[in-house]
């Protein structure tokens, strides 16, 4: 039919089976909030951010490289890890050169799950490095499969309004036969780029769980583009700034 | 909280296994075409539909019963079987009656697996038989999931519309913390009730598939609500009407 390259959303990790990710590019989607803290740490200087699929590895890890344990489970803390899963704890002060070992509920599996699916590039996106992960994905010609981490194999608001903002900005540069894709455009859409107030309105699942445990300041910069444009590369275990053609 | 029941979405038979089906009514959802179908074959008199999950299994029981099989895979009649998944080829004149022996490619499985997992109760849902399913969960006051069938795992955008109809109408009875239902409600309302130009601007999957057959008319009586407002029951392996409360 045409030679554009194809582009899919998963909404959920349930759903990545579906997909075929040999010869594509995954985008690990994990709004809220550990894709937006990875784009911040690197973007304000680290080393590198190593996703593990768990703490003990985790605090293993970190204790190996004099790395900055941190992670979350259920969106708290989680017990034995110094750090967190809020964008805020990483300034430039504070992370520069420094890496990052992070272990999250659902983003870091599905990036794992995308390894083992024998994904041809993985990158990290979210609201903060919006820019950064369209320009990057128009630019490689490749087949693209937009990954929602969603919360514990759920779908949620947040990471399908990302995908839909990706295919607003850059759909017209793929082939896009996958009813999830326009649904999630459409969602975009609809949101306005008010997409504090949509979550709210919708009562968004996560949106109410985060502003439970007072995080409204971390639910709003998430949801706010480029703050953070950068483009974390998977490498070898590790999530690496990818120096941006100009 | 309160002591509305819940109401949650299940966009693919791959997500199915996240919800709680004991104690709630599940709703089997497959536009295009087979719940459709089942409505306009039970509105038309058809003594019942017996929804089964092999051709093998149609041919057989077809046979002992004296049934009229019926059934597609990707979208055709199945070979051997007498009928397709038309609503158009079950007319009152043909079908009065007459037991329908249906097998389908995602509707009737999704029915299968819902059953397995302990579902309270079964219907299924369509345009078609909008007011009646709407009129039956608002009376229960029971959990519900709206079940997609989708096609092979995938989500589809006509199963979600149907979900987000029902949502729209009778969410406000129901406790909904759930994206996808969130979802499927705005993109109901985005659709502003034009199905068809709706489906075709998104170019969705399915539209696509039925149109190249030349399907156009049964899409577009697919799309229109409450053509065969009946509600199919299931019972003991078939599809019954059940009479409703006036």
């Amino acid at each position: 039919m045409n030679n554009k390259p194809t582009l899919h959303t998963s909404l959920s990790p349930a759903l990545l089976h579906l997909y075929d990710l040999n010869n594509s590019i995954v985008v690990i989607i994990d709004v809220l909030r550990a894709t937006s803290t990875i784009a911040t740490a690197l973007f304000n200087g680290a080393r590198s951010v190593i996703p593990v699929d768990s703490v003990s590895r985790c605090i293993e890890l970190g204790k190996q490289i004099d790395g900055i344990t941190a992670g979350e489970r259920d969106g708290k803390v989680a017990e034995g890890l110094e750090h967190g899963n809020s964008p805020f704890e990483y300034p430039r002060e504070f992370i520069e050169g420094k890496t990052l070992v992070l272990t999250t509920t659902n983003g870091t599996r599905l990036l794992h799950m995308a390894l083992e699916k024998g994904a041809d590039e993985i990158i990290t996106g979210a609201f903060t490095n919006l820019s950064a992960v369209c320009e990057h994905l128009s630019q490689m010609k490749k087949n693209v499969i937009l990954g929602c981490a969603g919360w514990k194999d759920r779908m949620n608001m947040e990471d399908t309004l990302f995908a839909g903002a990706v295919i607003s900005k850059i759909g017209k540069y793929f082939s896009v036969n996958c009813d999830s894709s326009h649904l999630a455009a459409n969602m975009y859409e609809k949101s306005g780029k008010d997409l504090f107030g949509f979550m709210k309105k919708n009562n968004a699942s996560h949106y109410h769980r985060l502003m439970n445990f007072g995080l409204e300041k971390d639910i709003r910069y998430c949801l706010t583009e480029d703050e953070a444009s950068v483009l974390p590369v998977y490498k070898e275990g590790k999530l690496l700034l990818k120096q941006r053609n100009r």
